[in-house]
């Protein structure tokens, strides 16, 4: 397959970084992870790069014990509005979850976000695994994955529908008349389905994006689906080129069965990227970073992940002969698939399972000069596996600004990433259209709503 | 009761001007409702003017036709935190209803924003009266006037438990022990109450303010009382010196009956400033924007309050005789009491009332010059009717330059408004103590959180 374009990048921040143990180097600040300035800094040297976008991750709970790692976590939205006023064209993707808020709240919130920034606000949806989270609203038990699934698709219907709900015309602001708007233009979405009712127009206009983009990350038979429905960019981990082939395709030919061009579904896997002067250093870090890791910390998340009690992981063995299967897993259920295989393809001791997930959580570590990362990223995307990456720097700052300096301009050589950024709009970072709205009559879907 | 100190003022923002005419006239941008240029222009001149606080109102609905005036509405803690960005130290006061919302998601987020803002942050507690913005969030009817305040009373608590869920030193960044917080100093509410089931701690620590200022606007008899218990500020809207009076000495006695100290609760009524070189320049100014109200716009929504239909109001005749009791509403109870006795007391009539309604909504318009205006601020203050003001500028951004460039300059003058700032967080701006953590021992109880 022919892909002569460029390739996308995403910045996926996360406090010090997303290896576990970066917090313990000295040059890290343990006290970054709710510091505003500490994130508008990440914010700046992404853009400086041309990134297309930063990401944050979310979950509505506290994870694991505060002994492990930093643990606090700034709401998304309110961050990332925070950065939207620190940079000028780097788009803004937040995740929020569809089990845990009200359509109307939420889209207003993206809205609000796309039009405070001009464009730029993308929305990672998710389902929410964890009975933690469940606990904190209202709940005993963890919804069922599938019956997450049904409430995510018409959450994602109903947020359609209300940032449809303006036309992009609605404003006369005929001041002689003294009519601000046209009322002709306003479609309530007068929704009730099996989980919402929501009867009015949303109370803010059609946004620069016409809607923000849409975004997804599981990777179940579930998350496959709900994506080749909706979502526009896909974050997803994969361990092996293979792996990842096998689901960038399959993935396009689900969204060309939705009747969407495949080309309008980014594929962005994740990368963890280790960069040294030499190989030799890059994988020296990367064992500095391991030893650092406190495995016990990490053992009571490992076992939830796999569905067994903590008793039956021992630090320096192998993974059970037997665990629960996919299908018996309420949480996450593809990340579970991943580390169960990663485990046996490897005979990895559970202790080395937990470093390789400690820098990564099951996406791909690379350790290598930047030259090696940058032919990594090249390889995979010219080898059908990827549209772009999704950047897990392991050490924040200093693993951005390497990537940045040192492997965006070796891409930007060899013709494979912007050098400067040619539009407004995070969707047009992604080369994708403005959505019609629906209401008054859309193209080919840009997304596949339900009838 | 001698008071020597000095009054606060807060900055009610409301797209280009609390009147709901004002974006008719030729200075206004109609287009600014969305703008968050607009925005942080008022936040930045309030801030030139010393000002305590920024408020937004908000309901997650979108009010009347948008005919009638601009209608966008950025979400508040969206929009706030842009305004952070924008400024140094006035606070930011979000309205949020606890009806529409969960408390995990909601407390995070005000704590986000305090975090963010270095301690500034503010939440207008509201139980959102109104059909319509029911029907947006699964309901076809409106929860009744007392089941909202209850739940609005066990969501506070909830939140209180979330911000106290950290204590202020948990974290160890103890780099070379491999520990980062101490989990002893983690306290999940495990709430089990009537509306919510809470169980684990926020994943954000404890703010620069302990937890944001608690603001509250409802002057029925439970809204008092839920003031009485929780508020730290409270916004309200009299006609009268005397009714003010009233409205203070009995909110002040209602919080020495929950044991607190009555000086924490600050007291702010509204007042819709029309300031003109002369008091006949500013007659003419009001005379002006209510010439530009278009009545027809104004009656289903001054129907809904009244609960009555809209065939009941003809424009040019006064009230109808016979009128549901307050007792009979399960809406916005004092406004409506409000409307009712301005419009029995002076005999308006239904275009009249609308044309006093536009300017302020029930809150008190007052034109005159500079002078006069602070005359009459300082009148409330040292007549024991308020310990400062919730300015509502009628045209934005010019009622507000106006304000802080002809008023604030008096006050001062008068020894009664600061010309700097002296403290950092919201809470120093009103002079109210950092709240202790419930959880290792509280002195006097800054809000009265129930047994």
């Amino acid at each position: 397959m022919s892909r002569p374009g460029q390739l996308h990048l995403n910045a996926f921040l996360m406090g010090v970084g997303h290896h576990e143990a970066a917090w313990r180097l000295p040059e890290s600040d343990p006290r970054a992870d709710v510091d505003v300035e500490h994130y508008k800094n990440l914010a700046r040297i992404a853009e400086r790069g041309k990134l297309d976008s930063l990401f944050l991750a979310d979950g509505p709970v506290l994870w694991d014990q505060v002994g492990r790692r930093p643990s606090g976590s700034l709401e998304p939205t309110v961050l990332l509005t925070a950065l939207a006023g620190a940079t000028e064209r780097i788009g803004l993707i937040a995740t929020a979850s569809t089990t845990y808020n009200e359509p109307y709240n939420l889209a207003r919130r993206f809205a609000s976000l796309d039009l405070v920034s001009g464009g730029r606000a993308g929305w990672n949806i998710v389902t929410t695994a964890g009975l933690d989270a469940a606990r904190n609203f209202n709940l005993d038990a963890l919804p069922a994955h599938h019956e997450r699934y049904q409430r995510a698709a018409e959450f994602v219907d109903v947020s359609l529908k209300l940032w449809d709900s303006w036309d992009d015309d609605v404003v006369l602001a005929d001041k002689a008349g003294g009519v601000w708007g046209d009322q002709g233009k306003i479609y309530p979405p007068a929704h009730r389905g099996a989980h919402f009712r929501v009867a009015g127009a949303l109370n803010v206009p059609r946004t620069p994006q016409g809607h923000p983009l849409l975004v997804q990350a599981g990777s179940s038979a579930n998350g496959r689906n709900f994506a080749a429905r909706y979502a526009e960019a896909v974050f997803t981990a994969h361990q092996t080129l293979a792996d990842a082939q096998e689901f960038y395709d399959d993935l396009k030919r689900r969204a060309a069965e939705h009747g969407r061009d495949p080309d309008h579904v980014k594929i962005l896997p994740g990368i963890v990227p280790l960069i040294g002067a030499t190989e030799a250093a890059a994988r020296e870090l990367d064992a500095e970073l391991n030893r650092l890791i406190r495995a016990e910390f990490a053992l009571p998340g490992l076992a939830e992940l796999l569905g067994v009690d903590v008793a039956d992981l021992r630090l320096d063995a192998e993974l059970p002969a037997h665990l629960p299967a996919e299908e018996q897993i309420e949480g996450a259920k593809s990340r579970r698939t991943l580390v169960v295989n990663l485990g046996r393809r490897e005979r990895l001791t559970v202790r080395e399972i937990i470093a390789r997930l400690g820098g990564g959580r099951g996406h791909l570590t690379f350790a290598g000069t930047a030259e090696q990362v940058a032919d990594a990223i090249v390889a995979w995307y010219d080898n059908g596996a990827a549209d772009g990456f999704n950047i897990m720097p392991p050490v924040l700052p200093s693993s951005l600004e390497r990537f940045v300096d040192e492997v965006v301009p070796i891409l930007q050589e060899r013709g494979r990433f912007r050098t400067e950024y040619a539009g407004r709009t995070l969707r047009e970072h992604y080369g994708l259209p403005r959505p019609a709205n629906r209401n008054t009559g859309a193209a080919q879907p840009d997304v596949a709503l339900r009838p």
